[in-house]
């Protein structure tokens, strides 16, 4: 099965370009057949294609269903990393396994100070359409660590800090089930004295993601999953 | 902190190549200096540099503690993708997160009929070393479904199977702490009916990942994570 993403397929009822080339050059879809549309906020579109255009391929619209937003929510924050293949991979893995919104920050300890989304809004959607999900996680330009804090609107708000450095609880065991979460990943030089202290005070609780020392990107992943899982496995 | 790997530090008392070349030229580390080498095998030897030499790093072993393996072992089986950069960061991720074992298999369905594995090898010790873990990963060279199926030895086997096909049990409520688990992840394309039927006589049990559909490197590292956690959470 294919999915297809048209943020306003309601008041644009055609593929966007990229789509477009995708349904008719590469599937060899034609007039009549039909597809799945998604607009990223939860409703996806079963449409037949009226005009087999692989700049534009045109849709009717036969029939849509929303679904609901998953009943807990997580929130991804990091600094970008020095190689920004790895943060490519963090957010095409994520989406597949289920994320609601990345955060990006630069921390005093990161070697990259700029981070261009566009190119990480192109891999989520990809990886929203691949894994069948109808809504698309928000990926936020990033802003310096303060900046960040005071932007968390999350009920429960954990930090990923290297275990060596002392033995927090298991994010597992400390995540609520069918709540908001937000999370941040120690950068690759780990968060300054003064950045821990500032993030104590902004509410987040130490965890630890396990016994080993886990890359940036790693870290971020790990943290997806147990909070995906937690609430998989609690109730 | 930096960890080495020299599989027989207890006879040859001298760093590989490349640990040398990066002890010596990147960390800049000389004589008289500690560090710790690892022998992928459990035991962890703390030495002091004797030759700071950079194609040949001589060291004398000071102590050495073993650890002991896990109470529980992961083997992933999986068919290599078709671009195997996918493959590559698969056994990168799994082993920092903690994994035994990987066996790739050809499957009806894959279009990649060769692996090269000593490449996969250099990532999983870089891994290992990263992690700071004291075992390194085995490594199986891909054989043909049947041939795998046969060498199972694991107590617990499960099959990741495509969520829309069936509805079975999560794989963290299967899972077993403290047992070994060997897990079947489909490959691109999916298994046949006929490897499913040959996996379901071999002993393996059709289990669910979550409700996204992943590729194959994402429901393989997934796999992976929720035998970890089941193991950290469920005593």
């Amino acid at each position: 099965m294919n999915l297809f993403y048209q943020p306003d397929i309601a008041r644009q009822p055609y593929l966007t370009e990229e789509d477009s080339r995708h349904a008719i050059k590469t599937l060899r879809l034609s007039v009549g057949e039909s597809i799945s549309v998604t607009d990223g906020q939860g409703t996806r579109f079963d449409c037949v294609i009226t005009k087999a255009d692989a700049r534009q391929c045109a849709v009717r619209i036969v029939e849509f269903h929303s679904t609901p937003r998953r009943p807990f929510s997580i929130r991804l924050c990091l600094a970008p990393t020095k190689n920004i293949d790895r943060i490519e991979w963090l957010v095409e893995k994520a989406v597949e396994i289920g994320v609601e919104r990345f955060s990006f920050f630069f921390s005093q300890h990161s070697e990259r100070r700029v981070l261009k989304t566009d190119r990480l809004i192109k891999i989520a959607v990809a990886a929203m359409k691949q894994s069948l999900q109808s809504y698309l996680p928000q990926i936020d330009e990033a802003v310096s660590f303060s900046q960040l804090l005071a932007a968390i609107q999350e009920e429960h708000r954990f930090i990923a800090h290297l275990p060596e450095l002392s033995a927090p609880e298991h994010l597992f065991n400390l995540t609520v089930p069918q709540t908001s979460s937000a999370i941040l990943i120690g950068p690759e030089g780990d968060f300054s004295g003064e950045e821990l202290k500032q993030a104590v005070e902004a509410g987040f609780r130490m965890v630890t993601l396990g016994k080993n020392r886990l890359r940036t990107e790693t870290a971020a992943l790990t943290a997806c999953q147990i909070i995906n899982l937690a609430n998989i496995s609690k109730h």
